[in-house]
């Protein structure tokens, strides 16, 4: 295999990947992170024919986040937690059969700095190599014909309390990818290394000097009111505390080739409670301005040849919810603009121009009471006293809560119809009671904070909706009993595929919302479900494996009689049944019954 | 709950189960061990169409054998260790919901002692309580209703080498059950409890003083030549030898209710190098009858009230393969007779009169090397030297391998067709070379020999046949690439189901073996399949989860480098591809698809 690429060649056949509909060649299916695809052999008319082909557990025991890759007949997946890479060869129809498996071995030590359970969200392919993060930070080139390693490098260290979720992302000749940690003090920052050797290219931090962050010179050049250049990254949080707890890009990342431009958000700041990340005596005060703690919670636009950022817009300025803003930002044109669009955790979905970062739209997308609204002239939100945890030991209700209007859990769109964006949310408040500031070391847990977690209306869990993001109008929307935790798809067949964290993984219909098809699987689905086509036949996958942060009391085994423990989620879930999910992670594989071959095969070889 | 039952109560209870279709009421199915079940709504013509309705993740990572119960609405079972035990509310078609789960506390020490793998074969229902082993020894008994623990005994100690796999049965108001641990020095023993509240009544060991076994005064009266009393089970070792490592009995059990008899097989004697069971110096002398290792590799028919042995039979006197003889006695008629039939590890398939013992047929059902034939009249095997491994440091090639002609995975019979039986076979041989003695504590690994197991057949390591046991002729049979170590189903439907060690569960013309369905599954099948009639549909449901001796080099992770590891079980695996197999345990259901609902429905609460 030639295993140096010219500077150009990934970034190519990433693109070509992209463009074949039959495959799935990046973790959102292109670099526009739209999680579209153009098949359409699966209707709205046959979708309840859908039948399971095949189902493959992947040995890991706890949450399955992500998606596997298709390229060509070969299927690549990484699982949840000890990160075992499957390679299966799928040209036999309704069966795989395993090329290779991959069992990294990891400093154990991860699990126990994992805020979030012990998740990954796949893999990137490029050049005849397949890249991924493993739990205790190392990012690992494989071979993707043998399995073998062709280089490995240690990006992220659990001993700082980082970790390392997130699927890298191959731009150009550039692996880039974030880590996390922001819960133990961790400093975030995203890096890239060269997809060749792994030698580093770039880091750049989310805090700290203008250096450390690679802003360029003419940062946020149109918009001087989402920040410039002056070192906010450190004036804007008392003494030194920007060294600690500041924005780990531990999400999504999506791709402009023709801006040539990388896009991603960055964590929360560490300390849960907002009193030590500012000067100041009051919420007020704190909200002036000049204590953002920057540049946490932003969206940045990066060059990804240097790490350059060339705009950033802080989306929650000095945050007291932990609206930790790494949810994915897709890219799509929306009249005639290239924008991005980006539904944050702190439950506005924001409509960006990619090229500056001005503020197009800023809809509500669920419950929201921590803000009025985003002021579009400052970008600044307009927060609500009352729903602002600050003082110590005074519990503060907010929606949404923590976990955000949804987490990490990304939105898919048809760019034929960019308006309408297809999401999982999350239906709970919570209930946030500041704390003492216990501990003054990165590496361990760092939160200070009574949080308690519930339904805004209990028995609907999760919302799966179609909406407008320039309207803020909500088209359809589907009320399940039990959270949405996982990823959406759409196709153009006109079906939206989505699961639920009991199990239940469905399709439907894009337009009117109707459910199609249900299907019971496995375990909890927090997974993104894909569509390809090999051997003549479009399939649907779908990891199974109840976690994540809302599943980790249950897949870690988190003693029930602490209901703030996991910051609410271990109260959310024991006081919601969802210790009646069973844990596992496992693959399932679907396509309609064209009554001519599921299960009607003698597959015996 | 009524906790307290007459003594009749249990047993016409489960009697009514066995004999209700709709349910699956005991581990295998009825008292007779027949695996077969009058469910006719899944039939040849329609079984192309099965579908997989829903599938639940076990949460136990390892192999699962056994089989759920259905009772009623309710579905319970037990998982591989951990040993979690779920009970399902299937009133809802094509779904599940879990009514509760149980989780035991176990010591982890059980797991080192298990010879082969965490397995565990299941549960056993009887007057509102679900009874079960945990791999460390504890029987427990489950208020059905809400899963809390009405009483536990514990009954095998990890500390001396024993575990516990088996299910138990019960019989009137006793819980009967096996135990583990011939490969560690254990002393095996089949005890009962009362169902009631879980205090001893009997114990009967395997080995020692008559007294110790439970031989009734008229032990083997029709039968002389079987050996009777005079404690052989002392005589017939060397020295103490009989004090360990004796024939533990961690199957099957199955009942006579008109005979009032339970028929189960003891295990090997544990020391695998023979001689150091023989008191005299050569395999002719060791063979002469006198030094037979009684009452190790032994069906025994005893009375239920008192444990009383009322015939014991022999099949492998002086074993020198491991032919451990635990597999499970399937009571039927044939030609009029009262019979019980074993398909033996072996590779001989006995028909014996179950009231006394009777030695009706011996037929060979795989390729056996290491005798000739069975005597009928004797009950002795006639041995062939050159396969049978005897002397110190020389290898010898014997077939079947220490994995037997098939191991613990049963075999299922129509009752109408008594004749035919539906089993999964092996297919390979070992070369077997005894070492010196090493150990002589019971509680630590207790083999001394380098043992190897390789394809009779390369590519064909399993096979799945309908065999005729008073002719000894193949009616037909299917050749698998991978073992079949998983249990088999029949069904009036004229419908047999069976997995293999690389997932694929099939549906076969019970007539013809003609392959109707499969379907590729999450992970290795070694469990058995059961069908069932719920909310007005035939469902079919099976584990999936790599494990068992066969599986435990994958299922354990095992060192590849030692291919005698667990007795020749890594060769084999490593040898064979066994470690593309991903683990994991499952439960998977199906049904057919009858155009109206499956898949087609909206099942969202
Ligand atoms: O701040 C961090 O470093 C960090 C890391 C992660 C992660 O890596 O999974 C999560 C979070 N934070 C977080 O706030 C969060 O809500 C979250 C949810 C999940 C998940 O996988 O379900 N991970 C994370
Ligand atoms: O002698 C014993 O005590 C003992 C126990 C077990 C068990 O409990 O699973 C097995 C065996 N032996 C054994 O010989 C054997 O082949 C075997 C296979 C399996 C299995 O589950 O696949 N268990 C056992």
């Amino acid at each position: 295999a030639a295993l140096v690429a010219g500077a150009a060649t990934a970034n190519d056949e990433v693109m070509k990947m992209s463009q074949n509909p039959d495959g799935w060649g990046t973790p959102s299916g292109d670099y526009a992170g739209t999680r579209h695809s153009k098949l359409a052999d699966i209707t709205k008319s046959n979708a309840k024919d859908l039948e399971m082909v095949w189902s493959m557990s992947t040995g890991g025991p706890r949450g399955h986040e992500g998606q596997p890759l298709v390229i060509g007949n070969t299927m690549y997946y990484v699982s949840g937690y000890p990160n075992y890479v499957w390679a299966l060869d799928l040209s036999e129809p309704d069966a795989y059969h395993v090329l290779w498996k991959y069992s990294p071995k990891q400093d154990e030590h991860a699990v126990a700095v994992a805020c979030c359970d012990t998740v990954n969200r796949g893999a990137s392919y490029a050049d005849g190599k397949l890249v991924f993060n493993t739990l205790d930070g190392q990012l690992i080139a494989l071979d993707a014909k043998t399995g073998k390693e062709v280089w490995k490098v240690k990006h992220a260290e659990p001993k700082k309390g980082e970790t390392s979720t997130p699927a890298p992302l191959i731009v150009k000749d550039l692996v880039i990818t974030g880590m996390g940690g922001d819960e133990f003090g961790a400093r975030g920052r995203l890096a890239a290394y060269r997809l060749a050797d792994g030698k580093e290219a770039w880091v750049c931090h989310s805090t700290g000097p203008d250096k450390d962050v690679c802003l360029g010179k003419d940062f946020n050049k149109a918009h001087p009111e989402h920040g410039q250049l002056g070192d906010l990254g450190v004036k804007s949080y008392p003494g030194d505390e920007w060294q600690r707890g500041g924005g780990a890009p531990w999400g999504w990342l999506t791709y402009d080739p023709k801006l040539d431009l990388v896009y991603y958000g960055t964590g929360n700041p560490g300390l849960w409670s907002p009193t030590y990340r500012c000067k100041y005596k009051t919420h007020e005060e704190c909200n002036k301005g000049d204590q953002d703690n920057k540049w946490s919670m932003t969206i940045f636009a990066r060059k990804p040849d240097t790490g350059e950022a060339v705009w950033g817009y802080q989306k929650t300025p000095f945050d007291q919810w932990d609206y930790d803003g790494i949810n994915e930002n897709i890219l799509v044109e929306i009249d005639g603009k290239p924008v991005l669009v980006n539904f944050d955790r702190n439950g506005f979905a924001y409509v960006l121009d990619r090229r500056d970062g001005t503020i197009l739209h800023a809809n509500k997308y669920v419950n929201v009471d921590w803000a009025e609204k985003i002021d579009l002239k400052t970008g600044r939100p307009i927060k609500v006293k009352e729903h602002s945890p600050f003082d110590l030991n005074k519990p503060v209700k907010a929606s949404p809560s923590a976990m955000g209007g949804k987490d990490q859990q990304p939105c898919a769109v048809d760019p034929k119809d960019s308006k309408i964006f297809f999401c999982p949310t999350n239906n709970w408040y919570m209930e946030d009671e500041p704390k003492e500031r216990g501990a003054i070391m990165t590496g361990i847990v760092y939160v200070f904070a009574n949080v308690a977690m519930k339904p805004e209306k209990p028995g609907n869990l999760g919302n799966f909706k179609a909406f407008d993001v320039t309207t803020g109008k909500t088209k359809w929307e589907i009320n399940e009993k039990f959270p949405t935790w996982g990823g959406a798809l759409v196709t153009d067949g006109g079906v939206v595929f989505y699961g639920t964290l009991d199990g239940w993984f469905r399709a439907v219909d894009k337009d009117s919302g109707k459910i199609l098809w249900s299907k019971k699987l496995s375990s909890g689905i927090i997974g993104n479900p894909i569509t390809y086509k090999v051997a003549g036949h479009q399939y649907v996958s779908v990891f199974t494996g109840i976690g994540g942060w809302i599943g980790l009391p249950i897949a870690g085994g988190l003693d029930p009689s602490d209901p703030f423990g996991a910051l609410g989620a271990v109260g959310l879930a024991y006081q919601n049944g969802f210790d009646k999910i069973p844990t596992g992670g496992s693959l399932f594989t679907f396509r309609v019954d064209t009554g001519e071959a599921v299960g009607k095969k003698v597959a015996q070889k």
